[in-house]
């Protein structure tokens, strides 16, 4: 490097972030570094208030800056179907695809002996309370089709089995522009076992 | 989204970064996100700080907190041999190889009709007063391998043939741990001109 701990430690920092290493870190902050003034001190200043102004929604979870979050306050939400998600990051995803209707529910992960995630690790609480408040009529499981999601599925099931609630969980099957040729041994059985019938 | 616009701006500017897109923008910001206080902040205000403190080296044009640069005043380094590259991405290079004991000339480009970069836009005066100022002995021009770097380096010869300094390039051929079968012709042809008599 040249010797420049303030410019060395801004790319050990950035290199530290997922999706990046050394050498992209260092091309983001040569890139930057062009325009100091007029492109990484409103990313810097972005970044702060960022940072400082954002909550997780005491509903859903989600993360926002205003609680309860923006979808919870959306006008035209049915609050009725509650979709549950492991991450904010899924929430986003089901969000940009724009196919829930709904309200959602993260539980911050799943339940993971490996991870030492248990069942009080898991944002529920409010979940539960929206269905003892009365007024969800269905709860969607779109967990990860993993072993820990799956896990974790069965163990909200029985745990909402308590309550007079609808629950269903996300299909699995080959994915939309899929080749069957690629997809693993677990998806081609969840997709025959998911057929079907056309007559 | 999620409809939070903090949140959604921040993902935007980094996307804008070379390297990242949506996809890991939105995963570098919901990593930070897990520890606002903790990690996105010293980010943003370690961004700030480099943003404010940057200067371009008005002996070499490196960027560096202070001008001139570490580099320039490092002891040791040897003032008489002066390594041409294109830009401070290619210093530090360079310097992480630990391949060169002088000093640096950053030219910020290459002559290119296309990029609209001519020979006043090319940082050389720095340079060309270092060599007037007597002491500099050797040019090494380590510019790519590429049309403007080619241009470039004819051009510049032309300019310092005037002075009483050796000027040299790099070696071009095969790189170290490559194989002959996946390079192109034009580094096929180079490695066969650059062979030497083991003899």
């Amino acid at each position: 490097m040249s010797g420049t701990t303030e410019i060395e430690q801004l790319i050990v920092m950035l290199s530290r972030l997922p999706g990046l290493g050394p050498r992209s870190a260092r091309r983001a902050v040569l890139n930057l570094l062009r325009q100091p003034e007029a492109r990484m001190l409103p990313l810097a200043r972005q970044m702060e208030r960022t940072a400082q102004s954002v909550k997780t929604c005491s509903q859903c979870g989600n993360l926002d800056t205003v609680d309860p979050c923006n979808l919870c306050t959306e006008p035209m939400r049915d609050h009725s179907t509650v979709c549950v998600v492991e991450t904010v990051g899924d929430l986003w995803a089901l969000e940009r695809a724009s196919v829930h209707r709904g309200v959602y529910q993260v539980l911050g992960g799943t339940l993971s002996a490996l991870a030492g995630c248990g069942p009080d690790d898991l944002n529920t609480r409010s979940l539960l309370e929206r269905i003892e408040a009365g007024g969800v009529k269905e709860v969607i499981l779109a967990l990860g089709a993993t072993v820990e999601g799956a896990t974790t599925a069965h163990w909200l099931q029985e745990k909402l089995s308590a309550y007079a609630v609808t629950i269903s969980r996300v299909g699995h099957g080959v994915p939309m522009g899929g080749a069957l040729d690629g997809l693993d041994d677990g998806t081609l059985a969840a997709a025959l076992m998911a057929r079907r019938s056309l007559g």
